[in-house]
């Protein structure tokens, strides 16, 4: 991994950070990457996500996967931490179609995808850590109400990634499906490189090996200077500049197969970070077509962002035929990619240009090694930005009140706090 | 459509406006309200964009799509303002997959999506008005070659929506194609109520009339005043919101169909509204998803955010089936849509609860009406919140320097300006 962090400097621009900053900054880098090595040290929560690559044993993933080999479509159904990582991996790795992700409770969208299905060839991964996921158990009762409907043995094609013990546990112990295990010393979203986001990029023939062989390669590569680890330089740069005014950090890569990424990012950094008042906004988008609809606010807005800008290195070829239109005679003889990459290069030295402040990361190609690094890299990034920040990282205790609301609603017990009523309405 | 604003008010959270204020912030919305009553009279350009639904003629549009009845699959190649519009119409009405669409110039992408049409059945629609933009004119000359290196005669089933001359018109003149008009008298993001947005949705066999109908609905019932005119209500509290610091507009539907609003939304607002160092940026969001994602930051982090909640009153019932599973008895006989809807009250109140400004959008349903009036009402909000903030609403000057730095790389003329190098690398 590759992290250019130039256009973040003081000297690009007036949110930027100095050289003589970043310095006394890189000191409490050094404090904070001891801590975190000392938590992977005593596995404790949440910094013990960084062993995944090295923990995580592929084999039983490999022969769950081996064991749906004969359906023709895995549907995951599962939410945040238990759906972005797995779909991340399999966007960035294929786009055939095979894997499909049902996590929102949207009965036209459910309806509508069990419609498409072809049942039978169709197998399932249920994810849940407690196994009461209210959003996953009742898509998974739907689900499995059609297939018996439909005289489709569910129990024949069903993994399930669950805790040590609980409802899907039990349920599997019932019908005998294999169990897969939702690792304990993280939050959903640092594991990605575990069971829980590694089924479905094998089910679709990716070497889930390599994944962890890029993991690691971050995550056995953390030094203790923001200098000499990319990981870090992103993300005490995003540090930096999130306590100069960057009050959002708008995450670009620049290859469609990175969209998922983005989502993916997007958990990451706001559940970890979002605390005590503080945390950048991520907003998801995607180079060169977000230049046609955010690069406007981004140059021209409030001074409130940093633009994070992402790309491989390597991009397959797909020459751009030549043409007697007008006008675009300078698209003739260019490669797709080639034009990709000047539009990522023009809109980086665009943003400089209006004193936006970028960085830069790359990785060498999105493949499976690639895509390791990257996403270890981020939680890595992330977990030096909560050190930095004073946060706590690995809880999310703002999301309960809601869940207990909606529980309560359900049960038709108490009600929610009124507030005042405006409403215009034609 | 209705707006309500309570949850925005002073009373229940320290962003919010109070009662008093926006008494007198109406008194501008009616100032703002008949300036835009008058750039539609003298049809100025964006403001005449309020008066798309009546001027356009679905025959056109009904009749290209006809033309395009044999084939599988429509594939719209376009970017930004070419493209949204459609996308949002067409996932909104639809999610049978007969609409693709290619806007970014990605090469493993445009190859992986080409690789996988039948294209004997694909039919094109190439949208841009100027004819030459690049990512629209690279990815059209690439399927160009592609179908005929198949022995695919693309002008049988190729449409081109564009301006009154360029390119594109002369080459639909060339080969004898459909031509459908790129409206004069608004920017891209304003014509989603034009052939532009609307063929993909007549093509998936949408009824466009009942789109433009109710666009025609909200466009003809602009009053003057914020406490009547529930497009109003909404941008005057998304400025009021913005002047006291909410610089973020998370844009949160709680449907699946929307995702792609949310997309369009996002380049409304901030390529309409970000200039002069203002603009809130929009993130883009989809309830109840990223309650597991987004929540946990919306609570607890900066107090620089409106949230958006957008929902239809109607939804397709999907019982949840009785279940023996322990702890999500609550869930047992509920409908799905009635756990969504619980999903975003308690999300509401969950957001009032911790002081966040909220904004709850309905439609009736989502279908050819109801949406119709979501995007009009949105574009009315907009133009106002572009009237009270006193910017350039329907123009995009920064994206300028980025376009013309891209063609002089390509070119090989110029070279982009130096930026620090600090570079991290493992």
């Amino acid at each position: 991994m590759r992290v250019a962090i130039g256009s973040a400097l003081a000297e690009t621009t007036p949110l930027g950070v100095s050289r003589a900053d970043l310095d006394r900054l890189d000191e409490r880098v050094g404090v904070a990457a001891d801590r975190i090595e000392r938590g992977r040290a005593a596995a404790d929560f949440g910094y013990a996500a960084l062993d995944l690559p090295e923990r995580t044993d592929p084999a039983p993933i490999e022969s769950a996967a081996a064991s749906l080999a004969d359906a023709e479509t895995l549907l995951t159904i599962g939410i945040g931490g238990s759906s972005l990582g797995a779909a991340t991996l399999a966007r960035a790795l294929g786009e055939d179609g095979r894997t499909l992700f049902l996590d929102n409770v949207d009965p036209a969208h459910t309806r509508g995808l069990l419609d498409d299905l072809d049942l039978e060839s169709t197998a399932l991964n249920v994810v849940s850590r407690s196994g009461t996921t209210a959003e996953t158990l009742a898509n998974f009762l739907v689900v499995r109400e059609v297939m018996d409907e439909a005289g489709v043995d569910w129990t024949t094609r069903t993994v399930v990634t669950t805790g040590d013990s609980g409802n899907l546990r039990e349920l599997a112990e019932a019908h005998d499906l294999p169990v897969l295990a939702v690792p304990d010393g993280a939050p959903g979203r640092f594991s990605a490189l575990s069971p829980v986001g590694l089924l479905a990029p094998a089910f679709q023939g990716a070497d889930i090996e390599a994944i962890l062989e890029g993991g690691k390669r971050v995550a056995g590569g953390l030094g203790d200077s923001l200098f000499e680890t990319p990981a870090y330089a992103y993300g005490a740069t995003a540090y930096a500049l999130e306590e100069r005014g960057a009050n959002i950090n708008a995450v670009m890569p620049y290859a469609e197969a990175l969209e998922a990424f983005a989502e993916w990012f997007a958990q990451l950094w706001a559940e970890s970070l979002g605390k005590d008042r503080r945390g950048q906004t991520p907003a998801r988008a995607l180079g060169a077509t977000d230049q046609h609809s955010q690069l406007q606010l981004y140059r021209a807005g409030p001074r409130d962002k940093l633009i994070t800008l992402v790309r491989p290195r390597d991009r397959p070829n797909l020459p751009i035929p030549e043409t007697e239109l007008d006008g675009i005679g300078y698209l003739s003889g260019e490669d797709l990619g080639g034009l990709l990459d000047a539009e990522f290069d023009a809109t980086a030295a665009s943003l400089a240009e209006s004193g936006v402040p970028s960085v830069e990361i790359a990785i060498d190609a999105i493949d499976e090694h690639g895509i390791g690094e990257l996403l270890v890299g981020m939680e890595a990034a992330c977990i030096m930005v909560g050190e930095l920040s004073d946060v706590e990282t690995f809880t999310q205790p703002a999301v309960e009140w809601g869940k207990q609301a909606t529980r309560d609603l359900l049960r038709g017990e108490g009600s929610l706090p009124e507030t005042p009523t405006l409403v215009v309405e034609d």
